[in-house]
């Protein structure tokens, strides 16, 4: 018996539900357009069995992992991996036990609406997940997963994926993506080009990381022209590879437009480990618009992350390392912060931006009224903490009445849990057909309009910001 | 056939749309009041009919021209016209058929429910406005403007306006507003005291303007003093003319109130080309509340409308020019801001000091709270980006809580698109109506209560709020 | 006949709004935790009658007065007390009138619904509250407080309160907490540490009050480490007296974490009187980090209130003081100011930190991100301007999709208004169920989990949270 309620997330009233059911029947089976995530492509490339279900879903999964922290589960009773060497739990069904009497912390969450999608959906599990079916739901998943229908290309043949992008670092040699690449499977895999290690100065590691990037593109890198040239190179192995976007993942959305000598002289100084935390700052920002410059030569998509304060406790930093569930959203200005690189090139429609923001205060005030007259913006979808039931309800209604659809880039799964893609794109069908169904019961849409914009939110607006519409 | 949803807005559950229907039926046919707005005073003065309909809804709409090209319709195309003296289209046909061909870039926009209300209900249009209809569209709108029915003063009597207040520099000579006066016709139409050009020392051409103010009153304006005589001259011409209200659009909120040697000393470094930009901020603070003290004199009601970054692309400020929809909204602290205005005078009953955002954040944070305690402030309704069914919900749900409803200052439609009028308070009235339809069918609210306050949001509050309610 | 319609504030639609009454039916008559409000312990010491209706209802609730203020109703006509020693009106039937001719400015917010409900269900007065029934109300409600039944105690027993925290001094000598506990009567009032008097440098007698410690811990004072020990002098007593909690009312949430010599010497410099504003902000910085280490010793759990611009008009402050309506929220960052507090105590799941906001931006971008990851911290519930039926449904939906159920710390009445906590436990477990019910019939929760979530945020939680459900 299934335990997901086919009309979930659609409006109450009756009206509203039907119209909600019908747009949605006709969208909740297109093809699922990946243009942002962080599948590992190596999946695709080996094709190897996944691990154990808690490799699958606890281990890895920050969303899981954070919420049984604040509720005094140790990360090493699940597994989470040590920066500083100590011993954690290794035993996946020790792991799945301590997750499944805490699943309840979970609950009304977006990662519990995921993981029960996944395991209805995808694994055929319906009971419910508590303490007293750990085991018997454990060895459910250890069977499928033993199994060759569920490896990596099975699976996502069987999602209907019809491109997948990664995220890799600009210093990736790609060989995962070129073995698919040459592989007999016709899986759309693509990268993307994620250059924070050798365009932040903050990184660890910046210095050896440039000269990495000159190593690996003959390019010689001890100047602001020849560094900008690696870059270029770089990225044209990436658009060889397929890749139709790049990625910056900045404290900030700041941005700055400096005549070429000051620039070159501020990478002088970055290269030379002499530049401030404001220089740092400054230099960041003008690589978002020396990208920006790139992508109107090479056509690439350019992405912008902004706004998640990292490592926010010290301690974790240094028991754990980074990405263990202490990045916080902060404030971010996008008015300042995006003039420098909107006023040179922000109204050539020859260039898309596409921004994204942990700070929902500025989808109203700033990124709606900015979108809704730049040419080279678009607004990605509601993002981390936002790609949830409210949070994209929230998105749609402080959006549109400004920037419209056609301003917006469609979904990104934005995802390393493989198993919660369809969920994720279903939860965002759902919610977008719930909202399109609103309008028009309250009389703002023709119900005609509706399902044209039903089917370009579902999957023409992901495939054309993302520029997979072109050959 | 209309198309308009005669139920739109309504909330969608059966009693709730029936009280809704009920309070909405009770004031749907109120006049309309409009005590902010951007009309041009000669339409009325000459009573010349309305040139073609591009020029009517797509040209001069910084809405609609905006989201056309946002999605790459060049400005050219639609003949918004150019700064550096470039050719653009002139052809109205060809400007509507660019126009209806992208009408869909507007689905869900405030714009589209706008035009839509005015197509059908001033013009009797009610087939969709696409590309294929664009022509037949055209010659129906063109055969109606030439008629005298469809000129200025037969629509503003047909829309049922009782006020209609322009916004006028503090430099107009206030010719179109006598020019009405001395007509035989009897429309209430009158001006608004708005002296940004001679307050705002970054204002371009302030110091001349300045001049031109002394010129007008026969003031020196060498003197603080004189300078401040000079605007209370002029707002005796403006009071004389019937104006109820001053406005006052800051890049922030801030006000000051300086000891007045302090503020002569900066007048002259101000009115000398030599104050910084910190120093015009001051000095914009300062004359909030040199006008607020002029208010108690002369009773002119106060609105800030705070917080718009002005010309965000300097390219297009180049190419185009002010107002070209390039304002974006920033966030603006109210808090702080208006603490020396208000402690100065804000709880002195007879002032009246109305305050806008762009930042919606405030609401509940800061401009409810303050209006629910000083006497002289009243909230001004979401504005601009904000003026949208949501943007209203939001502001009544952030709102009323904690500034109830007689701290709001009824409904502006700030528009200098004449046509759009009835359709700007009919939603709002529909806005409201679902609002405290909804706050009965939750027994927050008596029906009863519900009626008499749709009434005043409807039309009282507007009245009261801007003294038009005295003789 | 009853005025309160028995399904308010429920969820319109047939089938959620009976889930709702469901899961409210459930919970509506759990006894009353309440763990921080301002009711005044000497109150139940004495047990002796409320004075007059007036006195109740009006003067002394900043949510009634500052709104009749707001529209022109003069302080003094509503008793409401001077600093500068001039007459106010004290007759309790003149107040009462004046309030019952304003009641409509009320409507539809928070007070009016606590009011009608205390009105109704304390006083059993059901008709509305207009000029015309104001004597006989007041009638009505002065010959209940001249009964027994409506003394504090018999009030008390009557709401169902199984735990009522006020909020005291660290200076006071909790003599009327002692009295109670003396008493026969079981009522279980404890009182909770709030030091601001002695940790804040802008406190006015910041210096005696800290003498004043001194003096009544037998503690030094003169030095950092005799300083903290009065603290942990006082809080033991706090802690002998019941106490279970400790209060800090900040203007920011800023922490620090200072090493030991340079906070000592911060400490000498404070208690000169020779910090700076900056230096001041850093102590009290500083106090909230060592609160924090103290709790790890003595168990209390901490609250922060942060975000209040206190005292906004100085006019008002100069004639009538503090507390007068005139503390306005304002925006507050949580994620760089309680970095120092977390990153040294925040994983430390022995440590409770409940922290409050006036900003709601900041839930879902900040508290509901730093709550879903650290052990210490939870949310206390929608505060102040925001304890209301829209602040506490926007709170719901904008923390649970991060922080889930568990990291929110249930209700808080936070009044000194007696008689509206039942009405106030009320609207929070009717606005909870609604939010759960829509979970429930939007598929996003299993109603057999909703009614377990019903009870914990009804009661479990609260108790919980401030660890009333240790011996």
């Amino acid at each position: 018996m299934p335990r997901l309620d086919p009309d979930r997330l659609f409006p109450l009233e009756a009206r509203a539900r039907d119209l909600a059911r019908a747009l949605y029947g006709a969208v909740a089976d297109l093809p699922i357009v990946s243009p942002h995530g962080h599948c590992d492509p190596a999946w695709f490339a080996g094709n190897d069995r996944f691990p154990d279900p808690a490799r699958l879903f606890v281990t890895p999964d920050h969303y899981v992992f954070r919420m049984l922290f604040s509720q005094g589960v140790p990360f090493d009773a699940l597994g989470v991996p040590r920066a500083d060497g100590g011993a954690v739990e290794t035993d996946g069904r020790a792991i799945w036990r301590v997750f499944a009497a805490n699943y309840h912390l979970l609950r009304a969450t977006p990662p519990a609406m995921w993981i029960d999608h996944a395991l209805e959906h995808v694994f055929g599990w319906t009971p419910p997940l508590v303490a007293a079916t750990a085991d018997a739901c454990y060895d459910h998943l250890s069977d499928c997963l033993a199994q060759d229908g569920f490896r990596p290309r099975a699976l996502f043949d069987r999602f209907g994926v019809e491109t997948l992008a990664t995220t890799d670092s600009a210093l990736d040699p790609l060989e995962a993506h070129a073995a698919i690449r040459a592989s007999d499977w016709g899986g759309h895999v693509i990268p993307t080009y994620r250059p924070d290690a050798v365009v932040d100065p903050d990184h660890e590691g910046f210095a050896r990381n440039v000269d990495a990037l000159g190593a690996m593109t003959g390019e010689d890198v001890s100047s602001w022209r020849s560094y900008l040239a690696a870059h270029r190179a770089r990225r044209a192995e990436f658009v060889a590879m397929g890749a139709r976007a790049s990625d910056h993942g900045h404290p900030t959305a700041r941005t700055e437009d400096l005549p070429e000598a000051e620039a070159a002289a501020l990478y002088d100084r970055v290269r030379a480990g002499q530049a401030s935390a404001k220089e740092a700052e400054t230099f960041r920002g003008q690589m978002l618009t020396e990208m920006a410059r790139m992508s109107l030569e090479d056509g690439l998509v350019m992405q912008i992350h902004a706004g998640a304060a990292r490592n926010h406790s010290a301690a974790m930093l240094a028991s754990h390392g980074r990405d263990m569930g202490f990045d916080i959203p902060t404030r971010t200005d996008y008015v300042t912060a995006l003039r420098p690189l909107l006023s040179a090139h922000g109204t050539d429609p020859r260039l898309r931006v596409i921004v994204f923001t942990l700070d929902e205060t500025a989808y109203s005030r700033e990124l709606a009224p900015l979108a809704g007259v730049y040419p080279a913006l678009l607004l990605g979808p509601a993002w981390w903490f936002f790609d949830s039931p409210e949070g994209m309800r929230r998105y749609r209604e402080a959006v549109t009445e400004t920037a419209g659809f056609y301003n917006t880039a469609g979904f990104n799964d934005d995802t390393r849990a493989f198993c919660s893609i369809p969920a994720r794109h279903d939860v965002a069908r759902r919610v977008d057909c719930a909202y399109l169904a609103t309008l028009v019961a309250t009389g703002r849409l023709a119900e005609a309009d509706a399902h044209e914009v039903a089917q370009d939110l579902a999957y023409n607006l992901a495939k054309r910001a993302y520029r997979l519409d072109r050959a």
